[in-house]
């Protein structure tokens, strides 16, 4: 590469060296492959800091859907989601993820070493493949917060989720775009940017983790129906979901790992899918509970979202628009059914990101334009799909429900009914999340 | 386009790969120009994420300058806007805007036809034009909800949002930027980035909205006077400025439909203009109403760019400050006088979209270096950008308040007395926008 | 540069002009060269509207942090700091940085004089360089608010923050980036993104400022002991670190000033050092106060981004982790002593980006892995970068100072104690931030 004389935001002594070398940038040239490089790290961090983007849309979401009390603990549960992923994934995930090693597990690149990953990836060097790969990782974790809101201690949610981000997740991807064993079956299993290796790892700890942890007081009455309730703040959960879509535009389109005019069609996809989503998930319990639900329709958009990360890169107009379309659907019965059946999910991460997660996945092996059953010649990419589902969801379930089930064994995982009437906020972090200025009625604090 | 083994967020068998094609980027070399051309795309697919992130800056503006009792159904109305949009734009949009037909209108290329578009847009793929002209069409539409807040039923919004994104707007873009009859006048009419195609648009329709549907309830006192009616959030609707004023990176530099080093020198333009109407506006309420006030300084911003956004491939430094600068002017009077002349905006959309789209639309034709009066050598370039104006103006006039009319005559365009006093979030949408926690005082629902 | 026929946000007469020229992109054919500039100058665009997006997180994290009353005033401040000093820097700040002159300041190009700047800044053009400059000129400035929040007259505050970005930030930057006596230093100055260029002046004028305001009414009791005035919302404050943290990836990638591969590593140094800001600031003030509070930990992250940033060129991922762990100590204690001594800084500026971006400025010399004492041969560049923080230290308090007292004896700092009391927003700009509908309990406006 050239040399480039400017350092920092500024460039040191600019006048003197213009004038000494007027034709800096020509002087030596750069071949057309040395800008494609340049290109696609450049891209690729762009794409990462979308990713990161989206835990703002996450924390906003979960807080905008669960109760004033515990809005400083959501946030903050978020924050350490990601500060703490990060850690973890750059001491032992990545190299779980991408080190060489078995079928199974990558076992060499700890702490990032520098000697293991020397050749990049393609061409993206190591540093912007791990900004790009740490967004994700923290992502899965993030997930979980949501469906476990409003009673976990923090304490043991940190450290679950220091193990979800280091671990779990890792190795899940190990198997797939680490080119462990799903990636080598006859018809290697497909999730371009992470329907069930991202959303369904999320999706299936938050279940284990709202079943082991129990409903909220209150949710339940004493005849056994589920009650509703409800969010302090739908604008919240609203730019939360903008905020989303936004990020999502870095994920899907970023997955191709390189510039590639075919990003286009990728977030083509994704944006058809998001707006399907939310159309059918408003249309349904339109038609069901008989209005137009606003925090349902949010998520409907995060339904569709999911719904086409499988197969953004595969799967034409009208595939993204169905996996969209039906993502909504799913997501309002699913929801319905999880509230019915007891698993308290304050938030609906079980059904956006576990059952839609699962669909999307699905969805590649029905109507990718080529293998899936639709415009393919055969059920041997839906197969795949399947297997790849189901192994990623059993590992998923069995170590998260481990961890879970460790913690709560050691250190607790739930607060105490007393916490958890009060509000997490002041009993966990001391102060309340709102002003006394801001806050009143039931569950205010600081009166 | 050189063979990529990238697939998804990782790279499948990254290790065996690498070790079998170590020169892998190298092998085959790519050209300069398909550098160039990867480049365009993906900035221009970075510039249609920026634009879609003014989606939250809108929601955000109208939210906080509205009740908080109808804050769900604003920030609804936001979303589907967008999600009805896409969908509306990408079957018949589109093809309306873009697609081959005769001077006033696209005929082919419906539901996004590849071979009608199979050469793409210069060196654009086509979903990457699409995903840049489907946010502009979101924007267009999304202007409307400001100017008929807190009194417009939910459905009937609904049904004209799909029309402004699907039929109305596309036809104007294909009078100039798909090559229609006003492209071909003798000095053609100029609107770089869409002051009067994408900005007058939303606020003429705005405008015959907030006419058709009448005040709000209480905002007129038995004198005819016009009465303040605060908005709930100063904090969402400043959140919301410096959101748009983000987005509006992705709007102009973006509309440049290439990645070419002059979108610098857009961008400049952009900010000068912000900032300029900014100051003026301020100056303008302090000096008239005696206080800098905050929500008018926030249009100032938005005025600024709506006042730079036809000129900003034109204009030198001086003229974009000037554009900006008389723009946060017009926002303050245009602002008092549709409160005074009887026309209900509560967020000031029909001045800060329409007066000032029209007046950035005029100021190419005064100012641009090339072309303008005080630069050029003539007011050719004044009087098409005066026919553009008009043309655009009543077209919009006509075909949204024929819209209006019918909806109003079949499905009803206003919310009941009842509904509008006790909120649109509970009636509408079946849960109150804020928590029992949070809500308090006048106009606090679920009390 | 090719000829471009593309205008605007479409294309005009496109299937015209594509039937004529089918091999649009092709027919003349671009350099490597030229690419990479296009290129470079994309990327610095982007990473400008990622600098600006910062302002909307200091704003946040300011009004969060704050109460209810004044909520509104911060918002303006935040948003004038911008205006103004977008206009300020335009005018004069960019030519005392990086104009022509002397080795204490730029003496001209003024009003960005084009036939000054004509020969771009490397592959930058004037525009393109200017726009990232400016941005950061902004966040300079914009730090002060935080700390003179809620007592400070919108007017006086308004001049201050016209004559920082406009005079006092740009002498710096002409020292140090602009290729003044720091940068010409045998050992010369290293401050890669500015942790003193940027954050210890924003942070020493923020002391200067706290120290001639004085602290709120009630900060502190009769004994002289500090009491805590809590904000008045914690989801503002952490949406705010979240939204700060993505404005970071343009913050120090993009003072690479170029689009190189390296930035990947700038990002993870940044992200790491984050990370690490945060789990020490929770786990310090958990330890000391004995809960994990949630404000602090946000502190946290922006002390691990602000400590890593002059570094994040020059520290390997071990450097960045202390850089980052070292400042989130840092943070805590410096938050407290403050506090102690009777500097009342209601959102923790003086420390976060005073006495980390002094730590960050001198963990280059101890850790830069080219230089630095741990790694390298000498104490030279250690010493040199003590230099440079006494020196814009100095220079800064002397400064602001005089510029404080001169607002003082003139216009006036303080607001009075009735308007203090009652709440900025209404006495200053004519408006409560909330609407009666949202507001209650001590402070409310309007009842």
């Amino acid at each position: 590469m050239r040399q480039r004389l400017l350092t920092g935001a500024g460039l040191v002594g600019v006048f003197t060296l213009l004038s000494a070398t007027p034709a800096l940038a020509q002087d030596e040239g750069v071949t057309a492959d040395a800008v494609q490089a340049a290109l696609d790290n450049i891209w690729i961090l762009i794409a990462a800091t979308l990713v990161i983007f989206m835990q703002a849309g996450f924390a906003l979401v979960e807080a905008g859907l669960t109760r004033a009390k515990n809005v400083a603990n959501i946030m903050m549960k978020n924050l350490m989601d990601f500060a703490a992923g990060v850690l973890a994934f750059a001491a032992v995930g990545f190299a779980f993820a991408y080190g060489p090693g078995n079928d199974f597990i990558g076992t060499e690149g700890f702490f990032l070493s520098s000697s293991t990953f020397s050749e990049g990836f393609g061409t993206l060097t190591t540093p912007t493949f791990f900004i790009f790969q740490v967004a994700f990782a923290a992502t899965a974790a993030t997930i979980v917060s949501g469906a476990m809101a409003e009673r976990t201690k923090f304490k043991s949610y940190f450290i679950y989720s220091i193990v979800l981000s280091g671990v779990i997740y890792p190795i899940v991807v190990h198997w797939t775009w680490g080119g462990g064993w799903l990636s080598q079956l006859d018809t290697p299993f497909h999730d371009f940017a992470g329907s069930t290796i991202v959303h369904s790892v999320g999706g299936w700890a938050a279940l284990m983790g709202a079943i082991i942890l129990g409903p909220r007081i209150g949710k339940y009455g004493e005849d056994g129906k589920p009650r509703a309730i409800p969010g302090h703040s739908i604008p919240f959960a609203l730019v939360g979901v903008f905020i989303l879509l936004v990020g999502w535009f870095g994920f899907n389109p970023g997955s191709q790992l390189a510039a590639d005019p075919v990003v286009g069609q990728i977030a083509v996809a994704t944006v058809i899918a998001a707006a399907a989503g939310a159309v059918t998930a408003m249309a349904t319990i339109w038609i069901r509970g008989g209005k137009p639900d606003v925090a349902m329709t949010g998520n409907g958009v995060l339904a569709g979202l999911v719904g086409v990360t499988a197969g953004c890169g595969v799967l034409d107009n009208w595939g993204a628009l169905i996996a969209g379309a039906v993502a909504g659907v799913l997501v309002v019965f699913a929801v319905l059914f999880f509230d019915r059946v007891g698993v308290d999910d304050p938030v609906g991460a079980i059904s956006v990101h576990g059952v839609c997660g699962v669909w999307g996945t699905l969805a590649v092996g029905l109507f990718a334009t080529d293998g899936g059953l639709l415009y393919g010649d055969g059920a041997d990419q839906l197969i795949t799909q399947l297997i790849g589902v189901v192994a990623v969801g059993a590992f998923t379930l069995v170590t998260a429900g481990a961890l879970f089930m460790a913690i709560k064994a050691t250190v607790g995982l739930r607060v105490s009914a007393e916490e958890e009437i009060e509000g997490l906020d002041v009993l966990e972090h001391g102060t309340a999340g709102y002003g006394p200025d801001m806050l009143v009625g039931a569950g205010a604090v600081g009166r």
